[in-house]
This record gives structure tokens, C-alpha cells and sequence, in this order.
């Protein structure tokens, strides 16, 4: 608790310096820092892949999931994360916690500090949310979602895949299609591929792109078959009608209609064009369950990469204060 | 994800085989392999009673506890065993899971699939499930419980329990009592122990009976007293009530009375009978508080050697792998 | 399950005794043994402080966590103190345990067991739950709160932070404040503070103070100020809404008014006084927000001195256990 709450930290590869205490949104890290965490994870993806999957690198050090909305995947893979690191793991998530009970954020994370934890990873539906418990207490706070604000790790994941199939970021075409308006992952989408020197167009239907979108770097258009034509990969997003307050299409059938990839929408699309997907799925609305499994489709390369990615981010984040120290 | 779904493995005993990427039914399993099991567990069963309750076989694995169901003992008993081989867990529920968000089983597999997992262990209410998923990804598939289909592990357990007390599965007079209809522990059990060389009898209300058991090689009988009065082992089964969608018979407090294992019962039976139950007991339905606790009782032996079993079941199955890599 | 269910067993410091299977409350303890917990968890304090937190002295043991009601800090404490001291944990929550398929406690109890485990930790609404599982089971059993009976591991941490604080235990005067008649912390505290010699006066709404509190050694007052004026440790108790069953106080905001603790109040204390509260905070309830984050509050001490705490009664329990085998 005494510590200060941001410090200088060195990174692992050739001198970069990794010089934040938390991740909390992708905005706040440069190309290089971005890079950085790309260039460690792919030195973990092997480490998945051995038969003996784990490398000693924060044994003794102690890791909780936060978790204030339901997830598989995104506390599955932080937790394998954490453990193919050899870290110990805490889950606490909202049925379980002091919530219920009525205690304030702060004071949950507070308590959590007080038990000597080096990491928090948070999810939660308030945007804004991370940050605020980054600021008030000494263990690193990684963002694993808050409200339409950003998932930073899953933007990571995304450029990773992109980069292995790509070679590269910089001067690629990406299209993002669907609901950008309440997308966490549209906007560090944005934040990475703009920041590695993507040219990104959002697109979607009217209501859900939000007004003053292009002040983030990128384009718009309603047309959804101008995009296909012309981009390198395209990321489709998850219809989140759990996070819907209002009604911003008419029905899920004519989201899929005009927005829906199918085979026949991807007439005249590149040859190599990626499909992505942050997941879960909904088959049949966001893609047709062919283009969901077909060759362009790299959906299950971003679910691998997530664990090499959230494994970099810890290991940057919390192994390089081992070292200090 | 691009291994071979089904490889040739080899088990450590005596250059005997396993060769099966999954455990889905013991229907599938000859007798051979399962009794190497059984040895593989009677190796495994003195490592629980040592003071250091570990032994590195697993080391750097995962191992995903997928459970649909609610289950104290089994998924603990599961999570038991892969610790104790020093395996990495992971626990996935209904609750926490994608499923509430509607992704489909197989997609919630392939995510986890492509996270590097080494084995699933899956409890799910529909029969068949275990298969689907094992013929759609590389990892190990361990059914721990599917519909009123199967549970392999539970019936490793009963077949274990009674060859260390009786010294031998072979002739040996079983009768299985009960509700036959809706028990998948009664399937295992009946496919386990026909394999050895047990003959099987099930006893239970004729509506509880399902027509054309006979075809799996065992006897029927509605008479309780004619088979207390022959039987090596009986086998009482957990009345579920709430997996019973009918009216199958008139009330608790009826089947206690003709069905339900008390001292009266038991007048007649050998003295050497052993009474199994695979918990949680309903005490004063399936048996009487006195029987549950009684001499003849091995119910708590059995949980004790399903951890011994689920050990050498993950151990042939995830660790064989890893000695051949 | 053979195992003697009371056992002679030697603490590691100094030749003194540590002598119980179980943890059930402090009013068992005598004041040397509580002393040795202290002393024990002194010397684990530093673990949590070091970059590699962990030591192996439970390797191989496993410890489960029983938890039938919600908690944060107490099942994550616990967790958090096993894992640094190398043991394997499993979790068992009410809404995941065979409890919602009708199990008796005792038999939930008697499987786990069966799994060779070597301590049950446990939180139950019902008062003397952890003693009958303590009579019936070979494991330890530590009591994590039951009803309004005790909650020692509180008890031990209250302890270890006023020691901490003040240099000693004997010869101070402590207050605590609130819902005396529901509250097991406050019988934790009263009775490891009286065994180390402190002079204990409970204070709080007639109707929540119970008829005789007197036999156990403390002096009653109504009169917050009185106490205030005159103790050196003044512990504030969580009003616990969600286990009044009748109507003991008119309002929230009447309690707050005449026995929150805000500056107003704390005109004429000593200037050293220290305000602790077992959490979690109704900011504005039991506390003004100002005091609770104030000079006087050990409240996050407290927390960081709870995982000392349960390493240390895990230690003396469970690792000299391995020690004598």
C-alpha cells in the first residue's frame, strides 16, 4: 500500500522499456509499447504449445480475477495465463463477492491490496471503472472490459493475429462492422491498429455508430459491401443485445440481413481477406455459420493468441517488479 | 487443433495398450484396458494417503473442469485427481459460463480447445454430448456424467471397490437396485461389470425398469427379497427426483418401503454382502441411516477410490501422451 | 478416517504446544496458545511482503474451502494463506454443492474426508456446525464463521494488529460498538482479549446487547461517549442487516446518529486510540468515510493480518500434522 503507484519498469526485449504500472486501455500505450507487448507474446506462444506448458516466471506471485460480469473465455484465458506463468490465481466474481453485501469498489479492491496481491485483473460494467482502482491502490489493475470504454487484451490479441497472418499492421485496411457504439472491443481495436498505422473504417447500421467516431482516426461508411471489396481483414462484432438499452435496430433478422456475413456478401472480397471475431458468436446473425468456420475465418488464432497475449501483459507488467526488486 | 483425434498410446503397465484419446463410456473400453485402469488406480491409491498428497506426472497440463450439471463430489473428486498429479485446473459452470450469453456447446469447446488444453472433463444433461465434443477437438474428453447415458468413472469406482473387497469381479452375483431408467451409474456399471465376468441382476419398480435391458446381458427381477438373498454386492442407486419428468412411481415414502435397504431387508442376505451407493445418499429412501453407516456399507470406500480412479484415468489418457511427445 | 480425531501435536516454537485437531473457537484456546498462533503469524507477515510469496511448508496438502454463505475476504484469505504456504485448494460454495441436492452437512462432510483431504475450512449460517463436523471427521476443521457462534480466525487477527499497534494486549482497554447479540466477531474478541488480559466493554442499542454478555467478563455500557473516553482500542462492528430476523433498532440512520463513529464523536479520545471494523464497511453507518480511511483505523491492517493469521493456524495445524507422519 505504501508503494507509489506508478514506476519505471524494463522490459525483457532489447532494451524497450515497459513503463506502466497497469493496462487499462490501449489509448495510453505508444506504437512501441504496443509492440512490445506483440514481440513477448509471441515468445509465449510456444510456451502453449509444449507438452509441459509452463514457465517459472511469477511463481509466488499472486493474481486475482475480478470479475462483475459473466465470462468464459476472457477469465479463462487470463486464469491460464496466470498459471502457465506459474502464478497463484484468485477468482472472485460478483455472486460471490462482497457485493452482495453492498460494499463500494474501492473498498473490495482495497481489501484485495491489503492481501498483498500484485495484480487485479477487473472486469466491469462501468466504463471508467479500472481506472478509478488503478489510481487508489498499489497491485497493477489490467482491464479485462469495462462497460463500452475498452478490453485492451483484446485488442493485443487481435493485432497479434493480424500481424502473424499479415506480417505486418502498418498500411493494412481493417474494416470493424457492427455495433461500434457500445463496443469495448471496437475502440481498442481502433486505438492499436491506428496507433501500428491500420486504416480502419467502422461500419453498421446508423444509430450504432456512434457521432464523432472519425476524431478517432477512422472512417465510416453504411455501406457494408464497399468495405468487403476493399479491406484486408474484417472484424465483425457481437451483437451484445444484453447491453441494448434502447432499440437500435428493428429486429436481429435485419441486422443479419444487411450486416450478416455470408458467402454471398463476401462476392469480390481479397482472396486472403481475414475474418475475425471477438466471440461468442452468434451464428447466423453476425456470420453465417460457413464463414464462421471457413478458410478466412481466424477466430479460434485469436482465442490461442489471447492466452500468448495476456501472458505478455502479465509477464511485462508483474515480472519485470520481480526483477527490481 | 490439428492433432489426430484418435492416436495409439501407450499405457505403463506391463506393455499393455491405451489406446483411446478419450474416456466417453466403459461400453467402448474391453475388458483388458479396464483393468489396466484399475491397476493404473491401485498404484495411484497410496499417493492420497501419503503426507505429500503429489506426484509431478501432470506436470505443465491443463485440464478443464466443464460441468452443466451441479456436482460437489465428482467435479471436487476430478480436481482432486489432476491436482494431485500436479496438473494445472480449470473450472467452468453453467453459471460463470458463456452458455448464459447462448453459445453453443461446441463452440464453447473449440474456444477452450484452442487455449492448448490437454483434457475436458465434461458433465452435461445430454446424453451424448461427452461424443460430440470428442469427435470435434483434440483434447482428451472425459465424460463425467452425460443424461442418463453414461459415467465411465463412476463405474471404474464401483468396479474398484469391489475388487479390493471381494478380491475379484469375476462370477460374482451384483444386483444393481433401483431406478434403472434414469441412472447412468447403473449403465456403467452394468458394462463394467458384465465385461469382467460379474452377473448382473437389476431390481426396481417395473416402471423404473427399461424394456429390453436384458440385451445388455443382465437379469430382471421386481422381487427385492429373491436377489438380497443371492447377491455378492448390492448396488443401491440415488432415487433423482429431479431428473424425473413423470410420474414413474407413486411416492418417496412407497419406494422406501419396497425398495429402501433396511436391517429388516437385509435378513437373509450373505454375510459378507456389500452394500454401494454413489452418494448423495437420500437417507430413509435408498437406505436406512443404520445400512448407510453399517458394517456392509463401502459407500465411503468408493469415494475414496474415485479419486484413485479419476488419477489413473487422467493419468493413461493426458499423461501417455506426454511421454510420447 | 482411522485417524484419532484428537491428537498431541508439537508448534515449532520454542517447545510450545500446540495441541487441537481443530479450530472451532477462541474460548477453547488457553492465552499461551493463542500467543503461539500470534507469534507464528509474525513470522509469516513477511512472507505475504516478498516478492516470491510463498513457502512450501503444506506442499502436498490439500485444504478445503466450505463456504455456505457468501464471503470475499474470508474464503480469498484463507485461499490466498493456503496457496502461500503450497497447499492445493478446492472451493466448495453452497450454490455449486450437493447442499441444493438435499445432502446432510455431515455426509457432504464425511465425503470430503473420504478424499484424503487434510483440512476443511467452513462458513455456516447455523451456530455449532463445525463442531459436529470436527467430532464426526479425521481432518482439521477450521470454523470461518458459524451463525453467531464464533469467527476465531477474526478473532486471531484482531489480536495480532492490536498487538502489533499498541506493543501488547494486557492491561488495554477495548470497546467494541454495534450488534453484540448477532455478532460472532465480537464473542471471537471478547474472548481472545480477556485470555491476553485486556478489559473489554461492549456498547450498543439495548436490544443488541445481549441479557448476561456480563458472565463472560466484560462490563455493558449504552453510553458511546463514555467509552470513548476512556479506551485505547475502540472496535466497530458491521450492522448486519441480512441476518436480523426482527426489528432490534428503529433505523439505520438512528444507529448511525448514536453509534456511527465519525470526528464529532471522537472529541475527547485518546489520541492514539485505534478504530478497527471487520468489514465490510457501511461507510456512513458504523463509520464516518473520514474515519474509516483516517489516522486511527487499522482496517486494511487488519485484512493484511488476516492472511498471516490463517498461514499461521494452518501451519500449526496441518504442517505439524506432516511433521510427526
Amino acid at each position: 500500500m505504501t508503494k507509489e503507484t506508478s514506476k519505471k519498469k524494463n522490459g525483457t526485449q532489447e532494451g524497450r522499456i515497459w513503463a506502466h504500472k497497469d493496462l487499462l486501455a490501449l489509448k495510453d500505450l505508444s506504437a512501441r509499447e504496443i509492440e512490445l507487448i506483440l514481440d513477448t507474446a509471441e515468445s509465449f506462444k510456444e510456451v502453449s504449445q509444449r507438452s509441459i506448458k509452463k514457465v517459472p516466471a511469477l511463481r509466488g506471485k499472486t493474481i486475482v480475477n475480478l470479475f462483475f460480469e459473466p465470462s468464459t473465455r476472457t477469465r479463462t484465458s487470463f486464469e491460464l495465463a496466470a498459471k502457465r506463468l506459474s502464478a497463484d490465481t484468485i477468482n472472485i466474481s460478483k455472486s460471490t463477492s462482497a457485493a452482495v453485501k453492498g460494499e463500494s469498489l474501492l473498498d473490495t479492491a482495497k481489501n484485495i491490496e491489503a492481501m498483498n496481491v500484485d495484480a487485479i485483473i477487473i472486469r466491469h460494467e462501468a466504463a471508467g471503472a479500472p481506472k478509478i482502482l488503478a489510481d487508489a491502490i498499489a497491485p497493477a489493475v489490467i482491464n479485462a472490459g469495462d462497460g463500452a470504454h475498452e478490453h485492451p487484451t483484446q485488442g493485443l490479441l487481435d493485432l497479434l493475429t493480424i500481424r502473424q497472418k499479415k506480417g505486418r499492421i502498418q498500411g493494412l485496411e481493417v474494416g470493424i462492422v457492427g455495433d461500434i457504439l457500445h463496443s469495448r472491443v471496437a475502440r481498442s481495436d481502433i486505438w492499436g491498429l491506428t496507433k501500428l498505422g491500420a486504416k480502419v473504417t467502422v461500419c453498421g447500421p446508423p444509430p450504432l455508430i456512434p457521432a464523432g467516431i472519425e476524431e478517432m482516426g477512422v472512417k465510416v461508411t453504411y455501406d457494408l459491401s464497399e468495405i468487403i471489396r476493399r479491406v484486408d481483414v474484417l472484424i465483425t462484432l457481437r451483437i451484445q443485445l444484453e447491453r441494448q438499452k434502447g432499440s437500435y435496430f428493428p429486429s436481429i433478422r435485419e441486422y443479419a440481413r444487411f450486416f450478416g456475413i455470408d458467402n454471398e456478401k463476401l462476392q469480390g472480397a481479397k482472396p486472403d481477406i481475414l475474418i475475425m471475431h471477438p466471440g461468442p458468436i452468434n451464428r447466423g446473425v453476425e456470420l453465417s455459420p460457413d464463414i464462421a468456420d471457413g478458410k478466412y475465418s481466424v477466430i479460434l488464432e485469436q482465442v490461442a493468441n489471447g492466452v500468448a497475449a495476456r501472458m505478455a501483459v502479465l509477464y511485462l507488467i508483474v515480472g519485470a517488479q520481480s526483477e527490481e526488486e
